[in-house]
Formats: C-alpha cells, structure tokens, sequence
C-alpha cells in the first residue's frame, strides 16, 4: 500500500488542514472535525447540514457553500461522524429557521444523525432529516438496513441548498429533498477494490479479470461478480437495474461517477454508453455531470445516478453554486 | 489491466463522444478529433487553440470554452495529435485577430504545431505558439529537448484564454502566455505507474515500496527513485527542487495535481504540506487548485505547480471561465 499520507492515524486531520489552507470560503474546525460556511449563518435561512465517512472526497466538505451546504462533519475514514459533530454544525449554523440533515442510509449515520437531531430539538431548533437510499443494487447490506444512500446524496445536497437560499420553510425543503431522492436511482460497478490507510489492505479481493457489480461506496460486497465486459456492457446492467426499479423516461439528469481511481477518459467513454442507452428507452438527457463526486478512496470503477426531472428541480439543479467542488452560474 | 472501455482502438473515440453527450457548450468533431467551442469563432478575437496526447483529462479538452482555449487536438493516447487536427482548429476557431498555439514542450507536439502554425500562415493567417516548459525535474528526458511542459500548461491556457475574451492582440496575448510559463515551475512524484489501454501493461515497474521523483506525465523516467516517505517528505523535495530553480516568495498561486488515479483526500493533505512549507519560506499563497487537471491515466502521484504572480496575472487568472473542467465567477 503507497498513499500520500504522513500517518494513518492523522490523515482526517491532515486533509482537513489542506481544505482549510485551499478554500478560504470555507472554516475548518480541525479539531472538532466541522467543515462550515465562513460566512457563517444566514438569520432566516435553513441551515443544511450533512456529513458521513471519510474516503469519499469530495463528499461532502467538498459541497459546503452558497447553493449547497452550510456545513459538513466528516467521520474517519468509512466511519460515521459521531452525534457531538452534527449538533455543534446544526448549532453553529442555525439562522432561526431551522436545520435540514441529509443523511445517507447507512447503520452508524442513520443513528448518530438522529441522537444529534433529539439533542437539537431539545435546545428548541426546529430539525428534519432526508434520509438518501437510492441505491438499487441490493435491498439490505453489511452497512444498512434498506437501501444504501449513495450517488443521489450528491442532487439532493445540490437541490435542497438551492431551495434553502430562497428562503423556503424547512418542511418544504425536507419534502423537496425526499422528492429528489424518490426519483433517483443509482448503480455502481468495481473494477478494483480500494485500500483504506489503517487497514492496508484492500477491503476486499478481486481477480485479475472480475468486476463487483452492484457495489456500494466502501468496497461492500454487491449483487454479484462477472468477468471483465466491455463498458457498453457494463452500463447496460447498471442501467437496466436502474431501469427496472424506476422505468426512464421523460427529462433525467445523469451522474457519471468515478469511484476515486478511475481515469476521466474512461468516465467519457461510460457517459457515451449511458447517453446511448437513454435515447434508445427515450428519456431526454438534459442535465448531466461527469467526474468524481462520491468516491471510495482508490477504487476503479463506476457509478451511473439518474434522476427524473421535472421544471422545478431542474430550475433548482441549475441555481447558483459556489462550493470546491461544484461550481456555476454565479 | 482492467479497463472501462469497448475497445482499446477505441477509446479516443469513444471518449469523445461521451464529451459530446456531456457538454452541449462544445462542438466535438469526432472524425477529425477536434474539440471546438459550439459557440464558433468571435471575430475580433485571438483564438486559443491547444492540444496534445490524450490521457491527460480534463487537459486539453476539458478546457475548451469561454475564458479559456477555443479548441483542443486530442492525440491518440500519450501520442501528439497531427498537423492537420491543429491547422482545421485554427481554420475553423480563427475570428480574424490569428491563433495562439499553446504547447507542450514534447519533441512530437512541438514539430506538428510548427507544421500547423506553418501552413496556417501559409494561409494568411496570423499564428503565434507558447512553449510551455514548466518542469524542473530533468533537463532533457526521453520524450524532449529540454524541460518537459507538464502543470504550467493549465495555467498558461487559463490566463492566455482571458486576456483573449478582453480583445487583446495575438503578440501581447503570447507574451503573457511566456511570462506565466517563466515564472512558473512544477514537479511530479508516482507513487504508481500508469497502464495505457493499447499497451495493457504498467508504463514502468516500481517496487512495492518505491517513489518515482520528478516523473513526466506519461510515465517516462523521473529523477530518481526513492522509498516511500510520509506526505511531508515528499513535499520537501518537490518544493526544494523548485524552490532551488526559482525562489518562492510573494504572491503565488499553488495547484497541487493528482495524477489520475489518487484519492482527493490524499492531494489535500500534500496541499497541506505545500501550504505549509511555502509559508515557512515566506511565500504569500493567494490563489489555488487542488484535483486532478492533468492526469497520466490511473497514475497514482501528484504533481506540484507553483507560479509567481503579480497584480495583472491575478486578475487574469480571476476573470470569469466556464470550461468542462474549470468554471468560476460568470
């Protein structure tokens, strides 16, 4: 194992000392592992508030700005952020109208989210949860009851930060961001695992010609294993999961997601497949994204996200942005 | 090797028809693999027009838009484009004010776009061509005569491409084009080598536990090799050898580069040893990147580029862009 880390134990701490030296836009809290707006709260304006595991940079520090997040809580690496973290965030960028977490359906963020949610409750700040589970691969896994959060974090991130800055009331934004997540579905293919700094070894093992189809975002077991296919193949069984848990038609947009390792000349050729794949069912591509935005440290491979969308969401898909990582229109 | 492509003839290709899919601002033609902007020509207006081997993504095509270049001659992968791609792109991109070529110093690329520049003028046509040649790490190498042209090239690309958008004339543009390449310097460490989908084999071997210093962006030798130091060792040595070549202090702009296969959260903690050791020798960081900009496929590694920069630079640098790869302030 090689990585550019100077300790295993430090590397959380480490990251965060570079986002906090690359993006004056952001406060870094590096000691209380908190990614925050520094233009601090907004009276009158929700606060969006997520966070989860480390190792999928640049989810989600990397969506903390205007138009998206208002704060970020990193967990080490595949290790859920702890409650304490979520209540300073929500507490730290309360503006009066209340605190909106997204929380992807994993075992340790669904509960840690809630204990902070009940803790900022009790301090009387009003509080609601998107809960994220559009993976289609598998029903239940070694990390989640239900559904695994993955790709769709990314638009609903996006989507309820747009509504936020308008001003919208908390439960309209909670309600849009179960829409988004309702109409997204998501599917992810390995083509190597990935190796975590403490472990050391990959977090699981694939041979020389194997892909994972159907895997989640830290190396989990998917549906199943195959051998290597061409990309046309391998997106027609992640877009024919996709497909036959939500039918695709109409408006989509289209994550193409690199899993961390995957060269970008490789994510083009995928998106080409997928764009082919969706005029031939005749869904009308007309907002898309290629490049890394969940990622699993080092791994190769791929995941397809594709949401329905209707005039509103697009409108709110396409309101300003201003983060590290996503960024138009201001 | 494990690939997400149908074909390894194919890959170009196919990868820009995935660009095509995924960004209707550029016009891709793919027969002639030309990446234009879709908006044409701006009479008036100096175009900028780039190009070199692929598997470098997002260079060059990635940066095809306003603010930047008004096209990109992707080459087969690690193969300089031909002629005939660089002189359809100036022909096709020139607004009546000539074409600035920006190139790499690669002894293939160099020679084609002389040949290009040569029947462009042939043409009536005004042409004028940075060499970029940013690299401190060897003084010839197995692809060059002199100093390779690695990270300086976005750099150049960007702040060329905005004194273009202000109707700047071609001599003054490729001046400035040669004072961002002189007054700035890059160094890269592999960590791994990279496959290409034709060869399928690593580019070079390195043992388990070995570094290649100051490598290129193909692959081809570095320095030297070491064994694999902790994140801030490493930074030590990218930065002394830069620093050695043109001493770091005022205001520079810092991109820290993965080479394609390397985890975001492993290129923030180098950005945090990059910050940290420039602060150390004085040196004001005001503006950075940090991602992948210019890859060597699923190399693992960064690449450090430092440039000097002064009022008019900054501004420049700041002006609006709205490119694939790189988008700020519209």
């Amino acid at each position: 194992m090689k990585k550019l880390i100077n300790d295993a134990e430090s590397v959380v701490a480490d990251a965060l000392a570079g986002m906090a030296a690359a993006h004056p836009s952001l406060r870094v809290d590096v000691r209380n592992r908190i990614v925050l707006r520094a233009s601090g709260p907004r009276p009158g304006k929700v606060a969006v508030v997520s966070g989860g595991g480390s190792g999928h940079e640049p989810l989600h520090a990397g969506y903390v700005g205007y138009g998206m997040l208002d704060a970020a809580c990193p967990g080490e690496i595949f290790t859920s952020p702890v409650p304490d973290q979520m209540l300073e965030a929500g507490q730290r960028m309360h503006g009066g109208a209340g605190v909106l977490f997204v929380v992807k359906n994993y075992t340790g963020d669904v509960l840690n989210f809630e204990m902070a949610a009940e803790a900022l409750a009790e301090e009387g700040i009003e509080v609601a949860s998107v809960l994220v589970n559009d993976d289609v691969a598998v029903q239940d896994s070694v990390y989640t009851a239900g559904r695994r959060g993955t790709g769709a974090t990314v638009l609903v991130e996006k989507i309820t930060g747009a509504l936020a800055e308008t001003g919208a009331p908390l439960a309209e934004i909670a309600l849009t961001g179960e829409e988004v997540n309702a109409r997204s579905r998501s599917f992810g293919i390995a083509l190597t695992p990935c190796v975590t700094p403490a472990a050391g070894e990959p977090t699981f093992e694939l041979g020389p010609n194997e892909v994972e189809l159907g895997i989640g975002i830290h190396g989990e077991p998917g549906r199943t294993r195959t051998a290597l296919e061409p990309a046309r193949e391998l997106v027609r069984i992640a877009m024919d999961a996709i497909n036959d848990d939500l039918p695709l038609s109409g408006d989509v947009l289209v994550m193409v997601n690199g899993m961390g390792g995957t060269p970008l000349i490789e994510l083009y050729v995928v998106f080409a497949e997928v764009a082919a794949y969706l005029r031939r069912k005749g869904a009308n591509v007309t907002r898309r994204l290629v490049g890394n935005y969940i990622t699993s440290l080092d791994m190769q491979g791929f995941s397809v996200t594709v949401c329905r969308l209707d005039e509103r969401l697009t409108l709110l898909w396409d309101a300003p942005v201003e983060t590290p990582a996503l960024r138009w229109g201001r």
